[in-house]
């Protein structure tokens, strides 16, 4: 199947699909004025499907160093870290985020997706194992493809599974590193990562646990380092890798570790070492959007009040959601073509959500992704969760009520996503099916 | 060989050349404040190792538009393409590119590393063959890498030896992916496009040709295409990738085409898929960097007036440099410890250069890489070329001479580094030793 046949095999699935509304992969805001404000097709309307968890994107001091180091230092450094690329703000954010997270050492990438990649291809050599949970973020699978290691998936957040797995490799030379991720970015659910931990720790040596924030900086945690800090597991968490694209309201990444010599990555780990380094604004941006995180704690009781609001909302109205209260809350759908109908007419009625359908999906999976953010004021979640009655009623996903807060049946194929939720297997998340985040 | 050892082995290989000065992962610039001034270790440095060819950083129309742009759209978009990250300007920046190449599709990538190894792992399928060069960038071996494709690489810029390996490849189903490079990051030369064009047109259908021009975009070429332009074969160039990092002044990459059905690839290439994309401030910035480079060809004339002064300087010195005029002077050094003491020298006097050496470079050379930018002036390659003369002489790696201009012969190594030049093989440029940009 060359490339003329992949263009064709798409076009036919994804033209069936932009048969019955708008194709999500062309989508363009004209406009973007708040956290949560945008225009689309001229039309004003909410974004409930962003990362921006905090809202820092506009936050004024945010703003003002992104262009007063741009004005200072030009608009890129035109280099990679190990060539002309380091200035003393890659330096200086590297060593904040060590602090921030009280570990000895930082490396940023230029993107998020590097940071996985580039932490996973310098961590798995060729006789090392990678054991990553079956539901791992696409750039965990490509770092996967990339690195020497031989990969291992493992049931999503069994600890269980993992075990068996480690239990296998018993004698096996290499290292092991287990990979999984704070909060999943489809369902929103997190991991159980203190019995993560006591099972690397079982293990013996040459074992180390990498966990993967993205979604979880800024969001979980007693400063907001993450589920690592929630779950009080933070020594055994031996790579914390996150980005900048979500909480921190930038781009790029970065990886924190006690381990000795961890610095030396930078000089084996090829993504870092061959991709130009971060814009001197982007590094102020993240520096400020970091100082903003600690400074401004409310934003995260406001995440999280936010996030309780529209989960309750939604599960009030009829709609299966996700399992947990979460920035992220996913409404599942019986079918492709269900969450399709209700995301079109969802942007109708001005409510942007995020749509993930097969084969983006664990699981093969429907579903909306609705995230919220501490930008959104209660007004708004309201409207939000009036739309989705009303188009929820409109397209029989939901039974029609006289008020909000009722709690209704899923008429149209619950049953069957919920079932297909419970049966969730090893098989689950191959290499096709990582989730968007 | 597990993590502590590789970190072992490169604690020992890189302290041993640390032990003869500076680290040079580890270096810092304190201040930059021009494209060809910074500071470094607390002192003025003249920057002769970058990728600023056009010198737009500090471009005030560049500065404008990137600070207004994220003043009116904030510092980050906090999704990917396909989910929230699509704004009106990098619409608009796909079809002024598409403009400026006269291509018909265009599709934008957060990093010019990530746009090769997007276009690469989206080209090369399970069946499919990728033909790459073996001094290829790491960008194009790594992405090869995560690639279902086999990989077969041929001799650097050699047409003959590419015709010869693609001729034993008559009767394979899959796609032909031929891969070359505009310029050649390490040693400056460029790829004989027309003759590896005709190859691709005797090889018969299904055989496409990739041309990366990430240091080739606004320095070859007519109205500064890159060496696809300067060699007359666009329209045999099927894909056509580059880089915001070097002449565009900031991150980000970008590829072209005119191939029936190109932007579907939106829909199956994970590396766009499932990165964030590009800030608003970034997008804003290439946009008007490509408006500059369009306005003021006077850019690309001034630099290669400096590379030609450059080049001519440095081998009327008694250098080695690579060979042809390009705006990459690569001086070749008979050993690493060499190379690294000239660096060393140069950096102490106020110069910077690029220190390249194995396994980073192609044939195992030992060298530094000078480049050029239209910002610099002629009185700061005078000083340069002043103080390579006098240090050259000091290590022995030039015969001290009376007056710069004249014509001195290397005396150091010279003739090994030159005989190594001449015994390239198919050997060379291992995956090991991809070039640094």
């Amino acid at each position: 199947m060359g490339l003329k046949d992949r263009i064709a095999a798409v076009e036919a699935n994804y033209g069936r699909l932009r048969a019955l509304g708008r194709d999500p992969s062309r989508l363009e805001f004209q406009n973007v004025w708040s956290p949560t404000e945008a225009t689309l097709e001229g039309r004003p309307m909410m974004l409930f499907g962003t990362n921006n968890y905090l809202g820092l994107t506009f936050d004024p001091n945010v703003l003002e160093a992104a262009t007063a180091a741009t004005r200072a230092l030009g608009s890129g450094t035109t280099g990679s870290r190990i060539a002309n690329g380091s200035y003393g703000g890659h330096k200086a954010l590297e060593a904040e985020i060590a602090r921030f997270y009280a570990k000895q050492h930082c490396i940023v990438f230029s993107t998020g997706y590097v940071a996985n990649i580039g932490m996973i291809t310098a961590l798995g050599g060729k006789d090392d194992v990678l054991l990553i949970d079956a539901d791992s973020h696409a750039s965990i699978y490509d770092g996967c493809k990339m690195a020497d290691a031989e990969t291992i998936r493992f049931r999503h957040n069994s600890p269980e599974d993992l075990a068996k797995k480690l239990r296998r490799l018993e004698g096996h030379p290499g290292d092991k590193i287990i990979i999984v991720e704070g909060i999943y970015s489809m369902l929103g659910d997190t991991a159980p990562l203190a019995e993560f931990a006591a099972v690397k720790r079982e293990a013996g040596d040459n074992v180390y646990l990498m966990v993967d924030e993205a979604h979880s900086l800024g969001v979980l945690g007693e400063s907001g380092r993450g589920q690592c800090q929630a779950a009080h597991v933070e020594d055994d968490c031996d790579f914390i890798v996150g980005t900048f694209s979500k909480s921190v309201g930038t781009i790029g990444g970065y990886c924190v570790s006690n381990v000795e010599g961890f610095d030396w990555i930078r000089s084996f780990c090829r993504p870092y070492m061959f991709t130009a380094s971060m814009t001197p604004g982007t590094v102020s941006t993240a520096r400020a959007a970091f100082r903003r995180m600690a400074e401004r704690p409310e934003l995260r009781a406001k995440l999280w009040s936010n996030s309780a609001a529209l989960f309750r909302g939604l599960g009030d109205l009829g709609f299966e959601t996700g399992p947990e209260v979460s920035p992220v809350v996913a409404v599942k759908l019986p079918a492709p073509e269900v969450a399709v109908a209700l995301w079109n007419r969802l942007i109708d009625e001005g409510v942007y959500t995020n749509i993930a359908i097969p084969p983006a999906t664990p699981n093969a999976l429907s579903l909306l992704r609705v995230s919220v953010s501490a930008a959104h004021s209660e007004a708004q979640i309201e409207r939000a969760l009036g739309v989705f009655a009303s188009v929820g009623a409109e397209l029989g996903i939901i039974e029609p009520g006289t008020a909000r807060g009722e709690r209704f049946q899923v008429i149209t194929g619950g049953a069957a996503a919920k079932e297909a939720g419970r049966t969730r297997t090893a098989q689950q998340g191959s290499a096709n099916a990582a989730a968007t985040r």
